[in-house]
């Protein structure tokens, strides 16, 4: 099955970086998703756009057909395709050529090109990729461990500037045409409590300036809370942390990722991993 | 006793969320709170207003009839209404409606409908409530324990605020109009520290400049006072904290939440909790 | 000895709040002080000046009369007056004054009545002080503790904006007059890294805001430093934290507070306490 | 052997700070690093260089020729030089006196001399050196601990503001000047992110000024993310703490710093430590 064999090849190359060739291959992805993003957002400058607009034409299409042929042959390798269709970076690699088509058809739909930015989250396969992934796991649980409470928190804060906004509206609203609705009011409230601060909506009157420095105070106080809350549920991460070492192994079957060195086997769905690694 | 077996029916439908239809009831009852709430701010929007301000006027009417039918059934199967009526709730519930009675007498009273965003607070009674009124029990205990070191740390921030205020006045106050007054002056000692920065009133002179440099690099140092109250105050909640499992009940005749799912008689009251859920 | 028995009676009054008197004494000078901030503030404001100048005037001199009275009934009472005038409550008292009579001299000068604002914290000695002053205690040994660590970061911090601020003045200088200077940029580089961000200097070219943007990202992940060290001072302070019960006495000879219900002799100096508490 | 014990007298006035003469040859050395930072800093002032423009320049050279000589010296008796010249204290001290010798080529090169204030870091060698740069060394180290998650965290940050700039862009690009490219949209979504709000760019319509409201509340909750982090990483380096004494010998081998104060030989090169301290 000189075919079979071909196909596992190429899967090692295109989805892994165990090998040379295959980090090789991961590298010039990598810097082509990088011209490619860069080109995206170099094209929707008009000063850019007026002098280079040929390049970036030829750019835009010469990547589109680079990436089209990889995700077919992305297609071609996996035992079970659609699973890797379906899968997190199966459904980032349809959409960062998809918005090339649709310009033919809908004017301006190529700045959606811009999700190729996501495919760079394979950066870290590449470098010390498991160290990596595991922190970035762990900040992700720490993260979902303190969803509740953020939930809660952001509740809150939400019902907050509403009423403040309301409030800023019947003291400012008469006088000041930045808080010309209550929408606009919460608007401000939102960009006063979260420290931005743009300073395009700001109180005139001096109760409105008064009621403001109050509403600071109390988001200086409350800026502390989902800091607290981060930081407790890292430090309780810490304590259950074990180290964690992963390889570049992607299933061929079900297209999962994060198998240790020593697995023959997918644990996910059973299937034989990649031989010739 | 049919009236009270009916009684007893309404109540565990308007206050509790363990039936179906007392779900149903509730999840009515936020959408149309919704409805209400996005109506108050569109309203005062001049833009939507004369576009569909009869539109606005019959759903604030509609809506604040159906809340009066739903606060008087609250008070009518309750047993000690008057519990209720000055329980959190009771009060928040009242304030909902009568800014629209109000707004007969006093023109633009009707935006203090904006309260009813209050009400949404009820939505942690439907969903997984116990584990999110648990967090926002712990959020709770977590500042009120902080209550103190954070007062004593406003008042100094008080205090710091004023006299840099005063002495940015005395400074700035002859050639920049936005230090026209040490109250001024304070509001931006304010909007300085707290990293807020409108940019309305800013130093112009050299040394105003210098000041306020230093101000922010103060401000800097000082910000991460209330988060270190916040959180070490949280990491020692995290250690006495345990499980509270809660359902949905209401006494009905001091209007109190929080029974136990074993509960026969409430726990604050001693009145039997309703007996059909 | 009816002298003596007269100084150590109004000692308790005006230095100590555990008696009624003492309390209400306390009580009507802080409204007092109150008071004199807020006509202080009011006063610098233009529009309030020309509306009620003669009753700031008046207000002004009489609280200043009162509080000389009360500066020398204080020397009066002290057995070592020397050391409650060159004690830290003894400097501020006097400084709440002295601007007053400064202002016959130098016309202006009256702002410096601001200061009084320091007299405000004996407003912990009234309430529930011991917890207070235990708490803010607590806060200042924290920041303390961490000031070797705060002068660290705050001097590298101190040195980046430097850098930031001439590299930016190279770049932006020519053709942005928010950058005329490297004084004028370094005062930039603070307001973006401290993330007050007022506008009033902004990058406009190119290479200028995309260096802003590594600033900000910078300032991002360092803003995290002062409360990382703050907090780990913090929950170092919980585990050594000790209650501390504290009453209002003040030693008659040193001046000095802090003795416990029990004290019959002031540990600092040796001398006896007030006896009729 | 005169030369060699006048090359030794040298080393340790210049480069350390334990006995009186090295002590006072290295807070000489900072007043005229100090003075001259202020001066390259004042030069760039419009104002402040046609007043003084000649005491400037006169001090710009006098203090470039001090400094030149200082390093010779250093060169000089410093047994390996190139050691030290490669060393960052040596790279500093010669990127402080190239930028006057370069302006004489190139114009306004003279602005780099700004890098001399790194050589200020020299002031902990002074006052309590070793506590200090114990202090600092802790700093660095939670600091580089926390180096993969915040590389993780800023990566997903960066991919982040990217999506943000390019919607915000599709959104306001049409109608708000400020928003007329991706690259300044992704500007304008790192000034919202990171709290710092210029106000430079601000969005004008309804469903982007809501989006912003998103981002801010966003931000809001992920600027816990790198205090969490090194706050954690903090507390950790706290336990593993243990006191450093350092001496401010440096080997006049290998230049490097760090000696016990029992030492007799550089631990680094083995070479003999300067023995009359």
């Amino acid at each position: 099955m000189p075919d079979r064999r071909l196909r596992n090849r190429i899967h090692e190359i295109i989805f892994e970086a165990d090998t040379p060739t295959g980090k090789f291959f991961d590298i010039a992805l990598l810097i082509l998703i990088g011209v490619s993003v860069i080109a995206v957002m170099l094209e929707s400058s008009e000063e850019w756009n007026q002098r280079y607009h040929t390049l970036f034409f030829y750019t835009e299409w010469f990547l589109t057909i680079v990436f089209t042929i990889e995700y077919a042959l992305r297609l071609y390798v996996t035992v079970r395709p659609l699973k890797y269709a379906l899968s997190f970076y199966g459904i980032v690699d349809i959409m960062a050529i998809l918005p090339s088509y649709l310009s033919l058809l809908i004017p301006n739909s190529q700045y959606f090109l811009i999700i190729r930015v996501l495919r760079l989250m394979r950066i870290f396969r590449i470098f010390k990729l498991g160290q990596y992934l595991n922190e970035g796991d762990q900040l992700r649980r720490s993260l979902a461990d303190s969803r509740n409470k953020i939930a809660v928190f952001l509740f809150a804060v939400t019902m907050l500037v509403t009423i403040i906004g309301a409030v800023m509206y019947l003291i400012e609203g008469g006088s000041n045409d930045g808080f010309s609705s209550i929408p606009r009011a919460v608007y401000w409230a939102i960009v006063t409590i979260t420290t931005v601060g743009y300073g395009d909506i700001t109180p005139q009157t001096q109760i409105g300036q008064f009621l403001s420095a109050v509403v600071m105070i109390i988001g200086y106080a409350i800026i502390a809370v989902p800091t607290g809350i981060v930081t407790s549920e890292m430090m309780r991460g810490e304590r259950r942390r074990k180290p964690l070492r992963n390889n570049t192994q992607v299933c061929r079957f079900c297209a999962k990722e994060g198998h240790d060195d020593d697995a023959v086997y997918c644990k996910y769905c059973g299937g034989r991993l990649n031989p010739e690694q």
